[in-house]
């Protein structure tokens, strides 16, 4: 366990303003253009980014197990193969060699000018090359709130829905990094009362807040993965927005699923964060009723207590929180997402990932949808400039931000930050 | 047009077995392992493979714009990214080089023996990296049957079905070449009259005749295909076996669509044989009654007369055909399904892959899954060996093929051939 990595009293002797989602407790995982446009795997202390390839040729990763270029690559993916002994040992070593009162880099000027970059000087990229992404629907609330709306409010949880960590495939080729915008989709939908479809614009773009998980090399094709060793084939934790066409999905989704609906665009935030980072913020997940089946069965707590939030702002204007929730709200945790996942046998590859689906709490404030939070449009919400939103308008951006505190240490995600721009002509 | 290549009269010094799939009016693309465990790009003529790695370096490909490694790779990825002109190119010069007349390799034993291996000295791999996989549900009489068993056969399409080539994300991850054994999947089903689900080994595991076309990057985020543009961004295509646990998709499938059901093993035919070489098949697909949106419609034909057919072969046993459908029966045009795909903005890779879905005729003995041919198991499927089947047993053999026929020239896929072991213990 990598105590003294997390231990809430140990600084960096790089500043790290207040509220900073990366403290030296941190130490997540990104990959960036550096000022001299080079692509290089890094980790973010305070406001300042660091170049590990760099950081690599100099020598500092000496004794620990990793190939010349694991770190000079336009992917996570190569580093996540290593497992996760290496990523904890990297991990480590970049928290001993940042602590305060080691003057290795500290106090060697010539370094410090090669591996450090200010934010300005970066521009962050996708982290890993997602080979296969799959979005989970794991919320109670979430698939409660949707049954009441489209189904029958009084049996609003399908029959399967308290059995199975219910999921299906998403599209990777339309996962974007935080800052690239997006266009309103074109699509086919059923106008109320019509009986033809008509095409056009969507009608009803929406957000959903989500975080997903980055998986390494997991099994063989065939094999599958307990739920007890799910967790040590996770690598970490981005927040996840699956941009949603709520008009579209509903004319589309019978009987295969949501398509078109949702693979014009998701965004995800540009860190990852280890699951060693959020070992000190561990917290049980809901009490399952009835019981799983037995290969879904865990013990201890599987979940983390990490705040969500959701701020929109609309062009030119100020953002307005519009939801607070938390990942603990999950009623399937990542490792049953995975046991089950893999239960037929189907192959985990390093840089997979997968979506929590909406997570929407147990209050009005906390859902994880414009869909839940407007009621499909009945109350629409309130921004700060006295407009209203009962889907996002053109020219919004939707920003989600997440973190976990305790002990003094705050550790963050940053934000997945995503500008929705007009239909094309 | 490649009319040269195309010609039914052209002959090649390679002997070219009577019935072959692989006249020289073919030349399909594969990856393949050499008998000295070098991975290379390739073609087959007969029974003969064709190293194209090593013809590139002998200068066979001289005046074509490729780098040097195009051909020396473990997928065939980057020569497709290289664009249609180029695809043809190759194949015309291909088509030339070992044309009878022509003497320059023919003639050349140190070269011939380089490039030259027959099939027993190779081993056939995934030809392509597939970075997102799309299954579609374009068959009418398929969707119709389905609609028939499981909803209401008065009204067994679903409204949207003559408006969308519906389709959905399948996983890539467990797309395998033939030859490729695999498990039976376990997993949760709900058994009759019961209330709680159970564990284990799917009772229900069924084929899927279809075909799938690979794709090259066809565009940026946000912008859409037309479906007049649409098959110049197709290289070409293979067989396809989208294997299914019937039982497994039954109780997870709603609302999100099938997941583990689909996601345990999805087979391919090793060689893809392009448009080009399609092209003297094109046929007429069915008429579309309502008029597609005008983004779907499309002139000309735009479907291909591929004769398709699946064999069972029991363990110790002969095989015995127990479908023979064609591709001509695809209610969806492959342009219209990649149009489709991309009209809200979906961006599409070189090596992405798109299903036709279960491609079923007109008549019972043309339909494309166990649970059409034997209809929910009240239909039993008999064998040449005396025994039946309603859905796939242990150790059977699952085999489809396809091929074109006209003008005395038939080019062919070869096949898709799968062994179902039982499930792990």
């Amino acid at each position: 366990m990598p105590h003294k990595t997390n231990d809430p009293s140990r600084t960096s002797w790089l500043n790290v303003p207040k509220d900073s989602d990366f403290p030296i407790q941190n130490i997540p995982f990104g990959v960036f253009l550096t000022r001299d446009d080079i692509i290089t795997i890094g980790t973010r202390i305070g406001d300042h980014a660091i170049d590990l390839g760099a950081l690599h040729q100099l020598g500092y990763f000496e004794g620990i197990p990793l190939t010349d270029d694991i770190f000079l690559q336009d992917s996570l993916n190569d580093f996540i193969s290593d497992g996760k002994k290496t990523w904890r040992l990297v991990r480590n070593r970049i928290s001993e060699l940042f602590e305060s009162s080691n003057p290795a880099l500290r106090d060697h000027e010539e370094h410090r000018k090669i591996v450090l970059f200010t934010l300005d000087e970066i521009e962050m990229q996708l982290p890993v090359q997602i080979g296969d992404y799959t979005d989970f629907y794991s919320s109670k609330e979430h698939a409660t709130n949707v049954g009441k709306m489209f189904r029958d409010p009084e049996n609003a949880l399908l029959p399967n829905w308290l059995h199975i960590p219910v999921g299906y495939h998403g599209r990777s080729s339309t996962i974007i990094p935080s800052g690239t915008p997006i266009r309103r989709p074109k699509g086919q939908t059923l106008p109320k009362g019509a009986s033809e479809p008509v095409f056009g614009p969507s009608k009803i773009v929406d957000f959903e807040l989500e975080m997903a998980f980055i998986t390494t090399d997991a099994n063989v094709l065939g094999d599958p993965i307990s739920v007890e060793e799910a967790e040590d084939y996770i690598f970490g934790l981005v927040l996840f927005n699956d941009w949603s066409a709520r008009d579209i999905q509903k004319w589309e989704y019978v009987p295969l699923g949501p398509f078109l609906a949702k693979n014009f665009a998701s965004s995800i935030s540009a860190w990852i964060v280890t699951m060693d980072a959020l070992e000190p913020f561990r917290t049980a997940s809901p009490a399952q009723d009835p019981a799983p089946l037995p290969y879904l069965r865990q013990n201890g707590d599987k979940s983390f207590d990490i705040h969500l939030e959701v701020a929109i702002t609309p062009e030119n204007g100020e953002p307005t929180t519009v939801s607070r929730s938390n990942f603990k709200y999950m009623y399937w945790t990542m490792a049953q997402q995975l046991a089950h996942h893999t239960v037929n046998g189907c192959k985990i590859n390093s840089g997979d990932m997968m979506g929590s689906g909406t997570i929407s709490g147990p209050t009005p404030d906390s859902y994880g949808s414009m869909l839940e939070l407007a009621w499909q449009g009945t109350k629409p919400v309130a921004l700060s400039n006295g407009e209203t939103r009962t889907s996002i308008a053109d020219n919004d951006t939707v920003t989600l931000k997440g973190y976990c505190e305790k002990n003094g240490v705050r550790i963050g995600f940053g934000e997945v930050s995503t500008r929705l721009l007009p239909a094309i002509q």
